[in-house]
């Protein structure tokens, strides 16, 4: 298991840049006043491809070798991978082919469709995803290119918070949602470099703690496919090295309701004006919820995208 | 009358100087692939109150004489000149009662009361608002700010163009809704002043045509409060001051129609992440709707603000 350095993430952050966007940092005065701490949004959402996926898929991508290039890629993923891995491929001249569940936002497949993508479609609750893409990977020998578990994929994600602390200074608290946990592993890396003295929190839907379950426990649990509407958090387990990153680095995981993570998107589009999606609101609504101890605090927190079907944009608002 | 001049602009914009958000512009490369153009969209719905008006409204207050600041303010408006008057009296300590319609969006009506002003609500098809404001301003010997037919205000909407203008260089075409012309007065006379040959473009809702008939007839002409799901369009006729204006500066007005506007708003939330209010997605319905002789073109669009309810929003994404 080779874990990702603080000078991958740097190295990444070179290979970035020009390539992904420099996302914006935004701050509002009422959710200020609402939660008593300064909150920072690292809008992620307006990232390319609309979410920080294109980040690491970049990453990983621009270090193939020749030969890899010419064979192409295969990823698997509930969404935005999909869509980071495509425009990647696209942008590099690599040919794709992503496996994404049947029931994936109607958006997130024409996205897809659209960097020029090859789909593949699985039932999310009766095929292994996983094994699909092996064996095209296999036949076909592409490189398999995974959501989250991989250090080329982590040091992606993490050059988020080398940008965020550039815009901002140092944080006493970060928060970040935790899919498959390729998101936190990076940027924790990356903050405990720059900021030893940050507490860094993942943050999960309840119905989706798998994380939160095997930190607990000390070894990887899996769970059950959750059905949360956070589409991001739909992973049964957190990954070897992610897991291993998440012990050394986390204070914790915190746990939102299905409720409380509606209500996050409502606000957040209706007070700063921004369109964030489920699996992003939830460390939102973890910053709303409050712990007792934070009063004051410099509060960062990676919004992970903002891809979502106007379909499922109506139920959460109506 | 008195028409404000570059330099009012100017020393709006020392006004407004660490006051009001320096918003930021965005770009879309969809958005330019679509049409051929490259738009760069100047964000008021990330102003102070959600709206340009806190400009216009800021400046009128802080060159209140001392008398005048002790006796309070007075305004009406169907809802953004409200919150936009009510922020700025409560930064410079002035009392305000603002008349607003019943049928103002909820949020702009609690928006306006939690900045500490005073509503008085009357019915828009059946009372007019002009009428009961300068009855309170008569009575109570309060300054009257109107909502567009002013310099103060028209040079304070005015600072839009020189921050746009500084923030991605002179434009070959700059489009913005016509309310009551308040807007798009000030950003012409920034705009020609900086570049004389920036073709500006008025644009309003199709049923809300006021400004496109008056500058046909070459007089200022009345229409029936218009049923636009634009409500900052519902106003009658243009003003006197912004009629000079608008005749002095503007290449013409363009129209959309209703569906185009919805269309707008939807593109714009799913495409680019950001709320925008049906009086915003104005002028970006015509820049989809693309006039023939634009391509190649750098085009501002004059984002005017993102206060709209979540109930009518949804009637527009469902």
């Amino acid at each position: 298991m080779t874990l990702p350095t603080f000078d991958d993430i740097k190295a990444a952050a070179a290979r970035l840049q020009g390539v992904a966007h420099r996302t914006p940092v935004l701050t509002s005065s009422f959710l200020n006043g609402l939660t008593g701490n300064h909150l920072f949004f690292k809008c992620e959402n307006f990232q390319r491809a609309g979410a920080f996926k294109f980040r690491g898929a970049y990453n990983a991508l621009a270090q193939l070798l020749p030969e890899q290039r010419r064979r192409g890629v295969v990823a698997y993923s509930s969404g935005n991978h999909a869509q980071g891995v495509a425009l990647a491929a696209k942008l590099l001249g690599i040919s794709a082919k992503i496996v994404m569940p049947t029931d994936a936002p109607a958006a997130k497949l024409a996205a897809t469709r659209g960097y020029g993508a090859e789909v593949i479609l699985y039932h999310r609750y009766e095929e292994d995803r996983a094994a699909i893409a092996r064996e095209i990977q296999q036949k076909e020998q592409r490189a398999l290119i995974p959501p989250f578990d991989h250090p080329h994929i982590i040091a992606g994600q993490g050059t988020i918070t080398l940008e965020l602390f550039e815009q901002v200074g140092t944080l006493d608290i970060l928060l970040a949602p935790v899919g498959g946990g390729g998101l936190i592993s990076g940027n924790a890396i990356a903050a405990h470099q720059l900021s030893p003295a940050t507490q860094i929190y993942g943050v999960e839907a309840e119905v989706a703690n798998d994380a939160y379950l095997s930190l607990q426990k000390g070894e990887r649990v899996s769970i059950p496919v959750p059905p949360t509407i956070a589409d991001g958090m739909q992973v049964t387990s957190p990954g070897e090295i992610t897991f291993a990153i998440m012990r050394e680095h986390l204070a914790g995981v915190l746990l939102v309701s299905e409720e409380e993570i509606k209500n996050a998107v409502r606000l957040v589009l209706e007070r700063m004006k921004i369109l964030i999606e489920p699996t992003a609101a939830v460390p939102v609504a973890a910053a709303l919820k409050n712990e007792p101890a934070w009063r004051g605090k410099r509060i960062g927190i990676i919004v992970s995208g903002g891809n979502i079907d106007m379909a499922k944009l109506v139920t959460i608002l109506a």
